[in-house]
Formats: structure tokens, sequence, C-alpha cells
């Protein structure tokens, strides 16, 4: 008979997590400084930390709260986020330093750094999305550290092979997280899953807490795509927040539009509004570049909110039957379909930018294989962490247990939950 | 026999929504512009966006979460919200700039007219307050929009006829909104609402939501009033923010007290400390050009508080039984009452600093006649809007489903509900 | 027989709110002026504000959701943690310039009084955390306005007889307020509470709630570190920034380790996770001035979560039975140990830093002192405090009426409450 309760991860977790961390302070303490010149790019320490904020508001409220609308995981999805993130970003700023260790011995850090850290993590997260609950904190874990390894080598790759940037190939980190999630979740496929999990819905409450993390995406996404921005040409930090936020007005209205216009009732669907109005931030963010024009940012915002509504409603079920790949938070629709409609309107403004025909086909072809690269290695690399995962050692919990927090925190199966203190 | 399901709204909203937006995107792509020089009044980019954040905040989080009390209409409460503030925001843009329009053909954008535009949307959020759960999103767009227009216009004539600075019409968005939506509500009037709307009611959990709203806009109201002061005099900007903290401080202080001696009980009403914790902020906000000490926003704070909440206590329902005039979310004494009362405060401070009586009066004429348009046209606008609004063409809610997400949205009646996968 | 309802606090809870309140107005009217010289420390004021705004969201966000776990407590929890905050910061500021005023005969405020002031006001919030849901507004209003005093007195002798810099020994805050919070729980007990209070249990939704309280005190912590660090030697603000972040996040991974192995089916406690990822801050705060290198931030967080894990899991059972000590918000493990903890790596570090005997001896004397003042005074103020709060006369709730909205807000038994309009 198959066990009645979930798997104890106290051998797995623990361990891990201690191993991790105590290795993470040894390297700390041999290699990594903080840089005291803080004045840079002319931006003063004060002004940088309130836009680091904003990114960290957006990575541990925004990603935390968007995960806890499954009626029974809501512990799970705020807590494991925040797990994951804070890993995530020690391990990017390490492997973010790994070059400069190599010429100077030592890792200069500053705020710029954990912000670039918090955007690498930002990628682990939105994978994560893909196989939120379906999966244990190991797994998360381990998924977490492989999937920055993975962003931060595409980042390099891209970098030494095409000279891409760094503040373009970080805004792939959407399109990086998305298809690295959807070959997790095809690979991590579970027999049964196309009748939906048991615990697989929401309810009033946990569905008003997801909306405030979606709140808060939406609020500080400007600030998201705008951190980057250097301020040495005055008006480029404002026209990436000014583009961001007009996408995402835009996008808001119109996944309204476009959910009421496909149910039969004519009714919204809270789910659809959640990842779309979400889809101009993403497809602004990988286009951002080129974007001059208020009217340029609303019409991808249009589009992108357009594209993912639609693709919410028919593709999530057809991923799921077809191609058995079971898309939690949908991911797919909000960010890869997003992501990849941002890198089209980048090719198309930046063609219709370009003089002459020799200049348009050299950015076409450099454009696809910035793209080309980044999906393989997304691909490949969520491949080899599918199958580390599918390793039973790691416990996976049954699928009864799916969606429930009762398999990884001392709740109780009841509603009410008396102060642990008896133990 | 009347239907059993609430009306359909694909033929109403979808085509209005995507009708209003692509006319948007329309004027943005040939009228907008983003202006490129980011300093001015001596605020650099950074600083700016910071304080933009806060109106942000308010008017999205804190106005959206603010609405969330009823038990059965969160969604609806959240979602309308935004939907609302985003499209009156892109109005407001357009209308604020008509005039720049006019003699340069282009109107040109930075983050401050953002943050004007956010302020006018709030106005038009505060009306919503007054007939929320009464309405469908179709009408809650359309006020948006008219409310929208007749403040900027009020704005303009204030202008016009009187010179008032745009920082002083503009913090008369309470008044108006008020007035606004009272005239409304009282004309959408409908039988049956002497008894309390079945689904009128909170329990513990949305209670807390919108707590959480309250809490969000108390803590970012001294941004709101402070953000358009101007920084050329040093410390005024300093004193707007002070003001306004101490009034809402000693707000909540005084609401608890009157709310404690109002309940036969003693108990304190978690509904009007929500309402006049507030006060304090829409008082100081509307006096704020001539609260110079502390102590003065402090006594506007106390009676603030103490106005709104007896207003809360025995006018509420006195407006309703003797006016026909069911104001949801008490912005009679939220807003209306506060914002009367800074704008009495506002008479008095100035002509205690009149050196003499010919400037005393004439002030008092001046402040009297701006009151009066204000007022004037807010009712005005409030009639047309809601005689507009009256048209059965826009499908309103059935009595037995206001203050019911289920009539909007795609959440089934149980309380737990499956992710709609199968449609 | 005993009474069946709450002691009504009409006449209890009113005067006093009213007498204070007003009592401060006179004070502000008479002693206070707005400093209008803005730039100060080579920060000007927006960049300020944004800092004031972290360290607000701390205190009334942070410390008020926090306080929402317990079911049916949540709008006490909230509600009273505002009404406190407020009454203490509006105490503090005036305490804080009595010296100023015996020397000029006013008391100047800028923002710094004011986070100055909220920081004395968060020593007040820790303290009521011990007590929560055991007592009455009235006496959380006192226990705010003395522990205020007493952590102020306590600040000023340090400053008379040590010469201890203000940055440090407001940072004592936590050990203050833990010490101050632990005697009067203890001299408050009631005999009963070895069983659990009926009602002292959360469920699902209170634990989200109160987790985003968590969430938002774990982000605006660096913030709140940092805010009154001054920005003369470059880096010194970075640092501490920095310092906190690592701490916070070594925290919450050792945290959640420690709570998986502590329990026997090796699962996470959400109540742990809560306590003891706040406490890497807690002790870098302490320290803040002599951690310099960012692995000894992180071996500050690794210790604290370990010491506040245990000390959760084992102590707060024992504090109960042993002492009679029962501390609902385990005040003594978050605030009390991680302080400790965080004073002790601050005189160990600072003696390796040293490079003779001489010196090291004399700043451990002087270290010794310093923690020795702070708990004499924090304990005989919690002793006075307690002493004075078990007083009849302030009607406490019944054990039955502890942990329950009900017997201090107008919500009704049921779990729905309808809009109280028919008073």
């Amino acid at each position: 008979m198959a066990p009645q309760y979930a798997p104890s991860l106290r051998s797995r977790l623990a361990p891990l997590l201690l191993f991790v961390q105590i290795g993470f302070i040894f390297i700390y303490a041999f290699y990594i400084e903080i840089e005291s010149h803080v004045k840079e790019d002319g931006i003063s320490f004060s002004n940088f930390y309130a836009e680091f904020q904003d990114v960290n508001v957006m990575v541990i409220l925004g990603f935390g709260f968007l995960c806890t609308f499954p009626v029974r995981y809501g512990f799970s999805g705020l807590g494991f986020n925040l797990l994951v993130a804070v890993m995530a970003t020690q391990w990017a700023i390490i492997l973010n330093g790994i070059e400069s260790w190599y010429y100077r011995g030592m890792i200069r850090i500053n705020l710029r750094s954990l912000v670039v850290a918090e955007m690498c993590s930002a990628s682990a997260l939105i994978s994560i999305g893909a196989v939120l609950g379906k999966t244990n904190p190991v797994h998360l874990v381990l998924i977490a550290l492989l999937e920055v390894s993975g962003f931060v080598l595409n980042e390099w790759l891209l970098q030494a092979l095409l000279k891409v940037q760094p503040l373009k190939s970080i805004m792939l980190l959407h399109i990086f997280g998305a298809f690295f999630g959807l070959t997790l979740t095809w690979i991590l496929y579970r027999k049964g899953s196309e009748q939906q999990f048991e615990k697989e819905k929401f309810d009033r409450k946990t569905g008003l807490f997801s909306m405030l993390g979606t709140m808060f995406m939406w609020m500080f996404w400007p600030g998201f795509n705008s951190v980057l921005v250097d301020n040495h040409r005055p008006g480029r930090k404002l026209g990436a927040v000014f583009s961001t936020y007009l996408a995402l007005a835009v996008s808001a209205v119109t996944a309204a539009a476009v959910s009421v216009l496909c149910s039969p009732k004519g009714k919204l669907n809270p789910i659809h509004m959640q990842s779309s109005i979400l889809a101009g931030g993403v497809a602004v963010g990988v286009s951002m570049s080129v974007v001059h024009q208020p009217w340029e940012a609303m019409a991808i915002g249009f589009t992108a909110a357009l594209v993912s509504t639609i693709g919410f409603r028919y593709l999530k079920i057809h991923m799921l039957l077809a191609f058995n790949c079971h898309d939690t938070c949908a991911v797919l629709s909000t960010h890869g379909l997003a992501g990849l409609l941002g890198w089209l309107a980048h090719l198309l403004l930046q063609i219709k930018d370009c003089d002459d025909h020799t200049t348009a086909i050299r950015f076409a072809v450099f454009h696809i294989c910035t793209l080309f690269i980044t999906i393989s290695l997304s691909l490949s690399m969520g491949i080899i962490t599918g199958l580390l995962l599918k390793w039973n050692f790691w416990r996976p919990p049954q699928d009864k247990k799916c969606f429930d927090d009762q398999a990884f925190w001392e709740v109780g199966n009841q509603d009410l939950i008396l102060l642990q203190l008896w133990i």
C-alpha cells in the first residue's frame, strides 16, 4: 500500500540547505568584498537604494503572493518563494562575479550587483511557477541553483559570442525562465494530471492574496524594467518607466476586454486578469531599448495582453492534453509568449529604424541568434535539471499531497491550527 | 419572471473597452511625446520617481483594497478599481494636455503629468466609492471618463475665472469626487435599499484586506499631499509631509476615541476607523498651503476625525432614509465633510494671517467662489452622468446580484473555485 | 456569577485617548516648531523621505500585520498597533526634544526626529508583542507611553554616563523592548494559561496575513538599520544595507533548515519561520557599527536564526511552565536572544580589532555596562508598568475574551458582519 503520510524531508532539506548556506558563507568570507565607492553612473547611494527596493518588492512580495492562490498551498507558495529567492540571489552574486574573481582574485559587490542577482533569481522564480505545487522544497532549491547557473552561462555566452549588452541579455530572463520551466514540468509530468489535482483550486480569500501579489508586480514593474538603464543620456530612464507604465495600463484594459469576449457568459476570469495584465510589462521589458514613442509601448502592451489572454484560454489546456505539460501558473502565456512578442517587437522596431537593407538583415540574424542560443540553452538546462529531479532520492510529494501545505508545514488538517506549543 | 442570471456584459464591456483603448492609442500616437528634459524644479528623475510611486501605491493598492470589504465583492472591488484607474489616468493625461496641444500641436508628458493624471483618477475613484456594488464595470468606466472630464474642466474654469493655482484646484479632488458620487448614487437609487442589500456585509478576512488598503492610504498620504508642492522654497515640502503625518496620527487617535464614545457598548467600529483615520489627510490636503505650524495640522486632524466619525455614525443612515442616497463607502463623511472642513480651515487660517479687513474679505469672496464653482460643476456633472447611466442599455445588475462577484467574474457560487481549465 | 460580556471601555479608553491627545496638541502648539533647514548631513529632503517611508512601513504595516495571526484577533492586532504607534511616536518626539527645550525653549523637529521617534515606538511595539491578546487598548496605550519614557531615559543615561552614541543606544531597542515585555507578561500572568487560551490559534488565512507582515519587515529591515547611519564616510550606509540584507537572507535559509531538523516529522513550522527569519536583522542591527565584511554579517545571521529557532522550539514553553511567563509573539527568541547575540558579536568583533589588551578590556567593561544599564532599566520599568496595569480599574478582559476581537470591536459573534447601519 502507498504510504499515508507525505515523506519526511528532514534528511533531505535540512542537510542541503545547511551545506549550501555554509558553503556560501565560506565563499563570501574568502572572495567577496563590498565596494566602497558608492557614487557610480552619477547615481548616489540613496537614489539607487530606492530602486533596489522596487526590485526587492517585486521579487519577494510580488512573486511570493502571486503563488498563494491554491487554496491549501499559501504557506508553501510564499515561504518557498522566499527561500528560493534568497538562495538564488546569493548564488547569482557569486556567479556574476566569477570573471572579476578570475582577473582580480576578489569579487567586489555593490547595490547594482545585488539588483542584477535579484533579477537572475526572478528568472528562477518564473520557472518555479510552472512546477508550483507538484514539487517539494528540495526540488525548488535545486531548480533555482541550476536555473541561475544556466541563466548566467547564457548571459556570458551571449556576451562572448555576440557581444550582447548585459542589459539586453538580462531582460531575456522571461524567455529563459519560461522555457526552462516548461521543459521541467514536461519532464516531471505525472500521470493523472489530465484530471485536475484534487487541491488545485482557489477560493475568494486566496484569490485576493494572489491579486495582492499581482498588484505589487504591476506597480513596481516600471522600477524593475528601468533599474538597470543607465542615466548617462538623460531621459532614457524616464522613457523606460513611461513605456512600462503605459504598456501595463493598456494590458490591464485589453486583458479585461479579451477575457470578457472569450467567455461564453461574458464574465471576467480572475486568473486571466492576473496573468495578462503583467504581459505588457514583460513584452516592453524585452524590447525596451528600441521603444521610443509612447504609442509603441501601448501597442506592444495591447498585443501582449491579447496574445497572453488568448494563450491562457486555449493554449494551457492544449499544452496539458497534447504535450503532457502541466503549467501551474501559466508561465507560457504570461512570460513565454509575451517575451517572444517583445523580442519580435524589438526586431521590427529596430529594422524600421535601419537605413539600409544590409544593416537590417545583419541585425535580424544577430537577433535571431540571440534568441536561438537563449532558447537552446534554456531547453537543455531544463532537460538536465528535469532528469536530475526525476530521481526518487529527492522524495517527491505523492499526487494527493500536491498543492497541500500539510505535506511540508506543521499546519494540521483542520482549518484552525493551535499554536504548536506542546511538542 | 425576472431573469435568474446576471445579464451578460459581453456585448457592452468588451466593445467599450476596446474602442476607448484603441482610441487612446491613436491619440497618443499622433499627439503625445515624452519630454526628454528630466531635470525640472531642481528635482532629478530618481527622486521624483519615488514620489510618483507613493501616489501610484495609494491609487492602485490603497483605493483598490479599501473596496474589498464586501464579503463577496473582493475581486470586483480590486479589479474594477485597477481598470478604472488606468483608463482615467490615460484620459486625464490627454485632457490635461489639451491646452498645450492647442498652442504647440503636441502634448509633452513627463512624470509630473502622470502624477497629476493619477490624482485626477483618484477623484474618480472617490466617486466610485459611493456607488460601489450597485453598478457594473461599464457604468464604472463611463463614470470615470465623465468625472475626470468634469474635474479637468473645473480646474480649467477655476484657473481661467479666478486664477486659482493648479496645486490648490487639484486638492479640491476630494470635494469634487465626493459630491459627484453622492449625486450619482442619489439618481441611481434603487427601491428596496432601505433594507440592506443581501450581500452588503463584511467578514473578518475581507475586513482585514480592507484594513490593508486603509493602512496603505494612511502611510502614503504624506507623499500624496506633498508630491506637487514645489521644492523651490526649502522646507515647504517637508512642511507638507509633517502636517499630513501629524494630522493623520491625531485622526487615528481621535477616531478611536469618538467611535468608542458613540457606541453604547463602548466598542470600536472597524468601518468608522477605516473612514475616519483618513479624514485628517483629506482636510490637511485641502488646506495645506496655509498650514505652517504642527499644532494647526493636529487641530485640523482632530476636528476632521471628530466630524467624520460622527458623520458616519448618524449621517449615513439619515442620508439613506431621508434623501434616498445610499453611500456605500461613506464618501460623504470621509471625503466630503473632511474636504469642506479643510476648505473652512484654509479660509480661517488665511484670514488670520491677513493684515487688513479688505484683503480678508476679498480672499473670503474668492475662496467661497472657488467652492461654489467646484460644487456646482460637481453636482451638475453628477446629474448628467447619473441620467446617462439610468439608461437600461448598460444592463445594470439586479438587486440580488448587487455586491456579488458572481455577476461579473467566473467564480462560481461556491466558496471553492476550480481553476477554470475546462472551458 | 462572572459577567457574560466584556467590560465596556467607554469610560476608560475614550477619556484617556482624548486627554492625552489634546495634551499633545497643546504641547506641540507651545513648544514645537518645524526646522526649515532641510539639507543636513548632505542628504536632501527627497532622499531622506524615502528612507523615512521604509521605517514607517515597518512600524505600521510590518508590526501591524505581524500581530494579525490569532484567528479572531486580526482587527485588534492591526488597529491597536496603529493606535499605539502613533501615540508613542508623538510622545517620543516630545521626550527626545526635552534637552533642546531646556536650552532653547523650543523643540525643533525634522524628518530625522520623526524617524528616531518611530524607532522608539518600535521598541514599544516589541514589548506589546509579549502581552498581545491578554490586554485591552487602555493597557496598551499606557504600556506604550511608559515604555517610550523608559527607553528615552535609557538613551539619556547611556549618553550621560558612558557617552554611548545615539545610533548605538537606539539599536538597543530590541533588547530593551523584549525584556520590558517579558517582565510585563510575567507580572500580568493569569492562572490557567498553562493550558492554551481558547482562541490563541491561527488559520490559513490569518497565517498569510501574518506572513505579509513578516515579509514587509524582512524587506524593509535594511532601510530600518541603515536610516540613521550617517553618510559622511561614503560606503557606511551601503555597508549597513548589505550586512542587513545578507544576514536576513542567511537567517531565512537557516531558520528553514533548523525548523525542519527540530520537527519529528521533518516539516516546517510557519511560526518559527516568521520569528526566526527576522532574527538576523535584529542581531546585525545591534552589532552594525563593527560589521565590515559580508561574511561576518552572514555568520551573525546564521547564528541568530539558529539560536532563535531553537529558542522558540524549546524555550517558549519552558518560560511558560517554569517562569509563568506567557510570551505571545515569542519576543524573547526573536528580539531578546537575537539582540543579545548581536551585542556579543559586537563585543567579539571589537575586541578582535583592538591592538592591545588594555583597550580590549576597557571596551569590554564599557560594553558590559551598557548592557547592564539597559537591562536593569528595562526590567525595573517593566515591573513598575506591570504593577500599575494589575490595577482592576483598567478593566482587563476576562480569560475567555482573550484573543477575541469581539471584546473591543463591533463585529458580532458570527463570521459574517452586517454593516452597522441600524444603530
